[in-house]
């Protein structure tokens, strides 16, 4: 076996809330068991031409594993479940919908949530933003009308949990500070199915130690 | 072998110029050689609860394939590069390194883009709009320089043509009216480089034809 390395915020900026993206690849590695390692890098490091040669964007999470180099969290938590059994369904059919369900939760969930995370903390004292946040907010409201009315009484979104839902729970999971999460009961008791999980409890406890550190 | 049907706008809104996401998909099936069907429909029945079983979003693409139903452009085009040859690397680490760059198009490149859309279609008459569109472009151009700066004189992301390529060429094509693509010419030479493609030229032909019925 080789050795899997990930990135992660020295010092996350959620203070260790869990909701940087290097919670979805701890959380898979948890899923099916595979132990890891944890380079911690600093704001000023990941801007480095050094580290961009394995995040050309100068992000966390990098993964690196002998010699492949990955990121994109997405892209990441893919190939974890394509090499280990426990995150996609055997049958072919079931296995191309649960990857559908992760391009869902980057493509079409996360944009507006990144809009009301971006309104906040980076528009945040404009002077248009009080005016701008419903809209921002509505734009939430509606995919997340969508994606409940999918998800009706089950418990994932597609039969047992898949990467899809590990994706979408945790991209949901930036919601909770807003408020917006809970006016979405189905899918608040969704996080808190996802939240329950042993394998996401480790992940959470591991990135919680390292932001705990003094 | 079992037919491909995908949806499609019966009227896109841009008019033809091949920026609605079955763009991704019909260029993909061309790349690979696999003939397919295409249902257009309207915007009214997009939203109906009838077509929300096949994309619970009520957008296009969806993509059947006897009793395979999919949505998202990325895993649509991800199923269909897995299942025949031509659009990722036969090795398993160049394999995970293209559906990186998928990832990283619709999770990275494309959410700053579609701020762009949304400050100019939703909130263009917003009055906030014209003092906030400077730091919508600044997002991008960030993302662009980067993006950019990994690309170098390459001629795509990573080696031959992939799967990670048609998303990112894509993705950045959404920003050709707005003159940010031309202020980073690498990244146009790049997108001109994909159009110039046969299989993208018959992509769009197709999806021409259908927007020029009367």
């Amino acid at each position: 076996m080789m050795t899997i390395t990930i990135t992660a915020f020295e010092r996350s900026p959620d203070g260790g809330k869990g909701l940087a993206r290097d919670l979805r690849v701890r959380w898979a590695l948890e899923e099916v068991g595979q132990p890891y390692d944890v380079r911690p890098v600093s704001f000023v490091a990941m801007k480095t031409p050094a580290y961009r040669t394995l995040q050309p964007f100068g992000q966390i999470p990098a993964y690196t594993e002998g010699d492949l180099v990955l990121f994109e969290s997405g892209a990441i938590v893919l190939h974890i479940a394509e090499h280990h059994e426990g995150l996609l369904p055997r049958d072919a059919n079931g296995r191309a919908r649960a990857i559908t369900w992760m391009f869902a939760a980057v493509g079409t969930i996360e944009p507006p949530i990144l809009e009301l995370v971006t309104a906040k903390l980076i528009e945040g004292r404009e002077p248009w933003t009080a005016q701008r946040m419903p809209l921002v907010e509505a734009r939430i409201h509606t995919r997340l009308q969508e994606l409940s009315n999918h998800l009706g009484d089950g418990d994932w979104l597609d039969g047992a949990f898949s990467a899809g839902d590990l994706m979408m729970v945790h991209v949901l999971q930036r919601l909770k500070p807003s408020g917006i999460l809970d006016q979405h009961p189905s899918l608040a008791a969704y996080v808190a199915r996802g939240e329950a999980r042993p394998a996401y409890q480790r992940a959470f406890a591991a990135q919680l130690a390292i932001n705990a550190l003094p």
